[in-house]
């Protein structure tokens, strides 16, 4: 790194490349690109260029209803898979679809409910082939949880039942919104980073709700929190009941054995996927042999028989209630949304073919508008029944239809069976489910690769248990936000040197064998350059001219600094400050007797800086260079034929 | 642009240079100089390193109290242009202090307290030569404007002036808080057209309010919106007194023209300095001789003889009025701040010496502070008035001393000629001072520049006008924010092309003599790679090889696709999605049989693509390239000897 005049030769160019001034375009132009850039960036409507107005208007329906698209194609073949898959689904959809009613203080037949009509519309409208559609454990309990700050499911039940509902109508409405105005890239905000964070804290936060059945306890807090939920489990040990604590016990271990053998081999994802029903049916029969019921363990009670009653007169959306339904409906929708996304686009990515986010989220929007009026909570793609759903070999959302109508069945006949099944083992069937939502692997490659990232994961986990599910999660994104502001704010400011033999410049302080030019600072930027970081970028550099300065004068090797040269190939984007930083930058470096050279504007940079009066100046020819080397080489030989002219 | 195989020669690489791991460090040394850039990035305390503690000591002293630096250097010479300079600012001081104290709701008197403690304590602490201390137009218009929200300075004037002082000191302790957390960059999320438009709305909303005195309407709306004061204006004509207007007219056409001459002529720059208090004086002689208080004009009325008195008994740091307070502090204290700093900044560049922004801050701070306890309501470096000192030939913060002893002359002697000073001249006066906020050439230079720069600029002005000042404010910053949110979320992907004869590859959209590859899709990312442009990456990419495929098929020239070249030269950061993005990209590449190739990632990228296990075989020796030409050299050898060895 030390400056060895003797040992550098830089190769001398022959022949200039100039920098070209963009082609001209007009703002609208650009704006269109723009636009295109931000909201069309998959380019969905590819398909429709150079076809018949005919077939456009095929494509156009079968754009808006996949089921046009495969439903012609669909085979005898592709149906026995789609009913295998849509029989094992359906097993592990019924249970979790009454465990996690309860979860969001519901009435249990809600979670059947909700397992019927959504994924009909899905099968419809939406375009993942994997995706299997009901209530999920997160949405349900930050559903529960927002709803109950306010009015209390036990004291009002009818009212709360129709707040979930009108919740359920805003979160599909602002899902829908979102897809249609092409917004999805919002929930893109929500980092893996973050997401695992949260995840984790919400799986504990809905295990440590099941205390309440798993022990038998019957006055337990109202909060979500670890502290008052622990405090509420230790403060009512003489309400806990053996018989159902043992109960609980055995069925848990019995499910956890179940998922642990299908996660070590995965051919026998049928073993997990069967054993939520078979332990209701075992408990259920239990209850009723031995009539439990009296002995401290509690019981689902009636439920009524039929399909879903609609729901459309039960929707508030107005009145004193309308801030909270919004708000539950917003975050709801999000947090639903982003894991139906992200499961579409796994197995989309594992069988190759598209999906596109914003379809999909105007499918399950609609999904959730519709179901809000036939007495369906906020449902979505659930990852632990997707991944069922594939490994079953499911082939098209007709396995969606398969479990509907088995619920159908269900709802229409089967309801009575449930009567006995006892409280305690659908908080076996939620705790097995969501422990699967802690991922410590991935939590410790986290921390591997990124620190920063494995801040903001501790942050949405903890913010998730101590504070509040919705605040967890707004100081991840905050946080998350911040770093990538933070890194426009303090760009990176890179010194280049020669690499010996070559026309190549790279960083000094990476690349060991590179050599510093004497009498050249050759500054490499490394963000766009705005507002934010103007300021920045004017210490920085005065600091990188005064270290140079001062380890020339320490190695008694006076090569005097003459060119500072800044490379600019990756300042992607400039605005008006930036602007005046070039012209202020210049102005400084004129006062010091150096010269500011600039190499590789890119587009955008060139025309914003010929553009100003008074940064014009900046892209004349023999202060603008098309690389680094080129640059070198041309004010090496030019200095030297100025000191030989004075010679 | 049209590939043309016969035509392309691409020099052959006689020696490759591998990309090498950077150098290790640890996490601590990482964060270390993450923090150093962040909040030390000019590096302050260069001075102190290699001295002897003694000196070291000394150079603290300096550091904390500059006066120490430049005080026994100071000479009689300078001191003479330091009178002069003093003395003008003085007489520009007076009767804006009056002024802008009214623009405040205050009592006229606080205008002159605060022109005479802060600049004391600022001669002391500050670093700039040029910044003259005082009260200004806008800090005073939004305190004023913020206070009457909630307590009417006419029913209740005490507790005003007690939530005035409260504001100050809070003011004060945010900014000194700014300083000495080293955050000062946080003002520079205020950008140049931000602060554009928010000059010019501001300056608009002040002269509106200047109707009333200029019309001598006695009752006038206490909302600042350009509405309700229009409204007030001419539902008021009645009220208009004739005298007074007539008076206004004539004394505003004089201030103009003073302002007019000194502008075009910048040596006469005393002609606008003095031009208020000769006006000020001449319209008091006026009123007095022809008693024209008994005829419709008003008059300022008594003023109280004396030195400020103590008021930090009169701050109210708690109870009710709390948040009011601390958000008007927050608020003041940003806008005075950004205004002090900037001027400093500005005067400093054309003098060539250093100010130290966060250094500023802390004196700024504790001048408020201070201030507060003294009567005094908030204050900062003015911009016009330090032109003024500027212009004068200031050399030192002595002008501000000799100004500030002109202030205590005036306050211990000559208050009662002010008593007959009419409320017509001090409402020319503040519309002279605000006039020149209105920067129509910046103005059109954004539009010129940056559209939406423009869009932001515009945002702040007519959010100020029509919303509020905070309101309008916030708005504009929070644009400018989602403009680079933007940026990382929809980051450029660039297609290069090589420039024939040169191992050089540019955008082809950009150089017109730029070539494709035949069978090389060579893409440049131009942003950090994280959690909110993932996905638009992925889907881009995917469009980039489809546009390709779509091109070769049309052109029957069919050279198939066969390296995707990713050049990582601008991709300064990765975080743990953006590594997923590789291994995604990498899985998706290959199901397409195209082999993905990384071209020069920079320190960071290459550590953590190597710490993830998944994603390290991206950087395995072959399938990573130094520079864009060296890959596609190696990578055409490789193919071509692969084909003759199957021949």
């Amino acid at each position: 790194m030390e400056p060895n005049p003797s040992s550098i030769e830089i190769p001398m160019a022959t022949e200039l490349h100039r920098v070209a001034p963009p082609p001209p375009r007009t703002t609208f132009d650009k704006l269109k690109s723009r636009l295109k850039e931000t909201f069309f960036s998959d380019d969905p409507l590819r398909q429709f260029k150079g076809q018949s107005s005919r077939n456009q208007l095929i494509l156009a329906a079968q754009y808006i209803f996949p089921i046009l698209e495969w439903g012609p194609k669909y085979s005898l073949r592709l149906l026995k898979s789609d009913v295998v898959s849509g029989l094992t689904i359906a097993s592990l959809a019924i249970p979790q679809g009454i465990s996690y009613a309860k979860l969001a203080n519901l009435p249990p037949i809600v979670g059947l409910y909700s397992s019927f009509v959504p994924p009909l519309i899905y099968a419809v409208l939406g375009s993942s082939r994997d995706l299997a559609v009901g209530p999920v454990s997160i949405a349900s309990l930050i559903m529960g949880d927002m709803l109950r700050r306010e009015v209390s499911p036990s004291q009002d039940p009818i009212l709360f039942l129709r707040l979930a509902f009108s919740s359920t109508f805003f979160a599909g409405l602002f899902q829908a919104s979102l897809g249609f105005l092409r917004l999805g890239f919002i929930i893109d905000f929500l980092s893996k980073a973050t997401l695992i964070g949260f995840m984790a804290g919400a799986a504990i936060i809905v295990s440590l709700q099941q205390l309440k059945s798993l022990l038998g306890i019957k006055n337990f807090t109202k909060k979500m929190g670890i502290v008052p939920v622990m405090s509420s489990v230790f403060h009512n040990i003489h309400e806990w009941s053996w018989q159902t604590i043992l109960m609980g016990f055995c069925f848990l271990v019995l499910l956890l054995m179940a998922r642990h053998i299908s996660m070590r081999k995965p051919k026998l994802f049928w073993v997990s996927a069967g054993a939520p029903l078979v332990c209701v049916i075992i408990a259920t029969l239990l209850v009723f042999a031995m009539k439990a019921q009296n002995h401290g363990i509690t019981i689902i009670g009636k439920l009524q028989e039929g399909l879903n009653p609609p729901s459309w007169n039960m929707l508030r959306l107005h009145g004193s209630y309308l801030p909270l339904v919004a708000k539950t409906g917003l975050v709801t929708g999000i947090i639903s949304l982003t894991e139906g996304i992200a499961v579409g686009r796994t197995f989309a990515a594992l069988k190759n073919y598209q999906v596109d986010g914003n379809k999909e989220m105007i499918a399950i929007g609609l999904m959730n508008i519709v179901g809000s009026s036939t007495s369906c909570y906020v449902t979505t793609g659930a990852f632990s029944r997707s991944a069922v759903n594939h490994n079953a070999g499911c082939k098209s959302a007709v396995s969606n239809i398969v479990m509907a109508v088995t619920v159908m069945v269900t709802l229409l006949f089967l309801m009575p069976l449930f009567q006995y099944t006892p409280n305690v083992i659908l908080g076996a069937i939620i705790v097995t489910a969501v422990i699967g939502l802690i991922d410590v692997p991935a939590a410790c490659e986290i921390w591997r690769i990124d620190k920063f990232d494995f801040l903001v994961m501790l942050c949405a986990f903890f913010g998730v248990l101590f504070i509040s599910v919705e605040q967890g999660l707004a100081i991840a994104v905050g946080l998350s936000i911040f770093k990538i502001l933070m890194q426009i704010t303090r760009p990176k400011t890179i010194m280049l040197g020669n690499i010996p033999g070559t026309d190549i410049y790279r960083d000094l302080q990476h690349y060991k064998e590179a050599l510093n030019v004497p009498g050249f600072l050759i500054l490499s930027i490394e963000a766009p350059i705005n507002f934010a970081n103007t300021t920045y970028l004017k210490e920085r550099i005065t600091r990188w001219i005064q270290d140079y300065e001062a380890e020339n004068d320490d190695s008694k090797n006076k090569s005097q600094l003459k060119f500072v040269i800044l490379d600019l190939s990756a300042v992607s984007a400039l605005d008006t400050n930036g602007v005046s930083f070039f012209k202020d930058l210049r102005m400084a470096l004129d006062k010091k007797n150096l010269e500011l050279v600039l190499v590789n504007p890119l587009g955008e940079v060139m025309e914003k800086l010929q553009r100003s009066d008074e940064a014009k100046e900046l892209t004349r020819p023999d202060g603008l260079f098309l690389t680094v080397g080129e640059a070198v080489a041309s004010l090496l030989l030019s200095t030297k034929s100025n000191s030989s002219n004075c010679v």
